[in-house]
């Protein structure tokens, strides 16, 4: 028989990895929960009229599709010349998808069920999404996203608070990072400004490549795009003045967007909105970096409001996080006005970034606290009374059911990282005294039972 | 636009869904994690050729399957008289399927991982699965599984160990269950005994329909199976003393088995794992009432040792949770040898049980615990910083962002669910002494924030 496997780009989650995945996602959610977000699930598989068109041409090719049940041909067999033709029949034998992304089933989720929501409503979600991309290094066809929301709301009190969850999550995760903040409104002032507003999008693709192929590329690309040289050397300076090392400091970096900006409407706006975020943050102690960023851009995404954008200072990998404002989250379900603005952790990098790093704490792999061994079935059965008291403490505690010699269940309490094995023998019976062994120092002493509880109760 | 929805059998679960269902779960982990359970997930999408056939013919046609991607049609052209034949083109247009239980791909993991893993292999794995079934009330397409089992070891500590997780369990929920103990040895001796035995599994769907036929019912049954006359008396005697009301003490019915195998090895290998339970399980406390019942069944399922079934005791609601011992876990996936003994937590059946009877805590719905409400922004930015510090204690704290009138802002305190209010003008701006509102008494009090932080920090 074929030695089994799981699908390509899927995973098991071995209980060591789930130790620190539920540590990380529990850590996580902790925050949303302190800052008043609630949690949120929706099902696996939407209807496909909900999701296609909402992730471009891309999107709708990797999403998953579901096969109907039953005669799934049955809607097929009336036009038997396009029987053939995949593309024609896929809407016909599915009718439903497997979630791509979170966005998008919070927002059907919020149009569903408007009356019934109070908002501002303000959301969590953890939960897997599927891709049917191309495997590769890092890259996953089954991967969790872990999504905070606010909708129903046009105060940056949001982003402040959203920027201060970002900041505690990373504290307690001992990640340092660097926080970027900009406004899409800078970025189409910008394109207003050196007068090519129009192409706003193209300006902010180049841009956002700043990292990757320098200024050369950028300017390369804008004048391919056909933007004019006039254009592109306001640009430079634009970039050169805000990307410097020296003008580190986010005021100063204030005082050169107002010169630029000043007289054009769009780049003030997303002046004053970073200035309220400032303001909001006052006094609100910060572990990592807060930077405004002019440059930053998110990609193509649907944001028009506040973008930020994380990123691990001493690990090189892209974003592990990051978010904005879309003015209009629910418009795709015709719900209109109904602003939306969040943030996104990368839990599968920030993973990555722990384990790189050594971060993730030594104790989390050590789920059972201690096992009894015994010498035989009896001195086993005397400990099984002993081994519950432990457990009514809270004391996470096993014991070795087999017959095996002592030295193979040390093996095993070794392999399964517990650190503090009891020993049970004649000796331990008669007398009460319970030899305890702490397997990291490699010491030994003897105590009794209540002793023992003692010890380790929580 | 039409309202969107999801498909049908399918659910989303609100935030208040989501704090009882998170509540639940949680309480189940910890007992795992008490037992030395450790975590493990698999992927939601399993190659077909894991999942088919293993469910019987009914289960195959439940499964979900995944559409391939790309040009799905490529290998079925080179049949086209085949292509309108949906039986035949299945699996040529879909390669993987979604996961339907989580018994199959934790024996497909176990397989797939023996040289990694450490036996006695103790698992949990809560997730969800889905079957294409008829949705009706209470029965969904997507559903959660809750399981532990241990692989690996043939001790019947871990069926002692398991009951006790069970009791604990349902101790935490605060719901009174009984829990049913019986061997399939017991089934199959008395199978032999009435001389039958080539039909024991007739004999075991018969009398496992005993709580909804009736003996009646079930002696129709068994003639019709075409058990003689002489046969059927004697599981009749069987059947009435075991469940004979005045039988209700453990030791009796242990006795009047010992009697009616008196000779008939499988049945007394059948009473001695009963006995082997109860010794590991002396000087154990029971919060539930623990009966060893000969004439449990549980279905038709692929046990072969010790099996045991849970009810609530003041809930119409067939089984909650059940297990029991398969002494070939892994043999579908070509590993012999590998005993498996498990318990199951019917999750979605006990949430609704805990809702009919009311006993979820309220306290699980107060997600926040405090609101800051503003009688205008700058009294909202003031207490910005006062939000942080309660979170800085691990306060879940939320600040109401709108420019609403105070009767409006705590209508969403109340909605919310938040116990506390703090309401902030030019008067506690001016003194430092916060009005706070505990919205269930309806009484206010006046205090500096120092005390505030106080009266809630954890």
């Amino acid at each position: 028989m074929k030695k089994p496997s799981v699908p390509q780009g899927m995973r098991d989650f071995s209980p060591a990895q789930m130790l620190k995945r539920q540590w990380l996602f529990d850590s996580i959610k902790k925050v949303f929960i302190k800052y008043g977000f609630l949690p949120l699930e929706t099902p696996t598989m939407e209807n496909l009229d909900s999701l296609t068109g909402k992730y471009g041409d891309e999107g709708d090719q990797l999403l998953f599709r579901v096969l109907n049940s039953g005669d799934f041909l049955k809607d097929v067999r009336q036009n038997p010349n396009e029987i053939l033709d995949y593309k024609k029949i896929t809407t016909k034998i599915s009718k439903r998808g497997l979630r791509y992304d979170l966005t998008v089933p919070f927002a059907r989720y919020v149009v569903q069920h408007q009356s019934e929501i109070t908002f501002p409503f303000r959301r969590f979600q953890i939960q897997p999404v599927w891709r049917a991309d191309r495997p590769q290094k890092g890259r996953y066809r089954e991967f969790y996203q872990c999504d905070a929301d606010v909708v129903g709301s046009d105060s940056l009190i949001n982003e402040a608070e959203l920027l201060q969850m970002a900041d505690e999550v990373f504290e307690k995760l001992n990640l340092k990072v660097t926080i970027k903040l900009n406004s899409r409104k800078i970025l189409q002032g910008l394109s207003e400004v050196v007068n090519f507003s129009e192409k706003m999008t193209d300006i902010t693709v180049a841009i956002d490549k700043l990292d990757k192929i320098g200024w050369e590329g950028v300017s390369k690309e804008l004048s391919e795009r056909e933007l004019s040289e006039d254009a592109i050397s306001k640009i430079q300076k634009f970039v050169e003045f805000l990307t410097n090392k020296n003008a580190s400091f986010n005021q100063e970096k204030l005082d050169y967007l107002k010169s630029f900006f000043s007289g054009n409407a769009t780049g003030e706006a997303g002046i004053i909105e970073l200035e309220q975020v400032q303001q909001f943050l006052q006094g609100i102690p910060f572990v990592n970096n807060l930077e405004i960023d002019p440059t930053l851009a998110r990609g193509l995404g649907y944001y028009t409001g506040c973008i930020y954008e994380i990123k691990a200072d001493e690990a090189e990998m892209g974003s592990i996080g990051g978010g904005g404002r879309y003015d209009d989250l629910t418009g795709i379900f015709g719900l209109k006005g109904y602003s939306g603005v969040g943030i996104s952790f990368g839990i599968e990098r920030i993973y990555d970034v722990l384990e790189e790093l050594g971060l993730f704490p030594k104790e989390i792999s050590e789920s059972t606290k201690v096992i009894f061994l015994a010498f035989d079935e009896s001195a086993r059965i005397w400990s099984l009374p002993l081994v519950r008291r432990l457990r009514d403490r809270n004391i996470a505690t096993e014991v070795y059911t087999e017959n095996k010699n002592i030295k193979k269940q040390f093996d095993y309490a070794n392999k399964r990282n517990i650190p503090f094995c009891v020993i049970v023998g004649d000796n331990e019976m008669k007398t009460g005294q319970l030899a305890v062994k702490n397997m990291i120092e490699g010491s030994q002493e003897l105590m009794s039972i209540d002793e023992l509880i003692e010890k380790f109760a929580i």
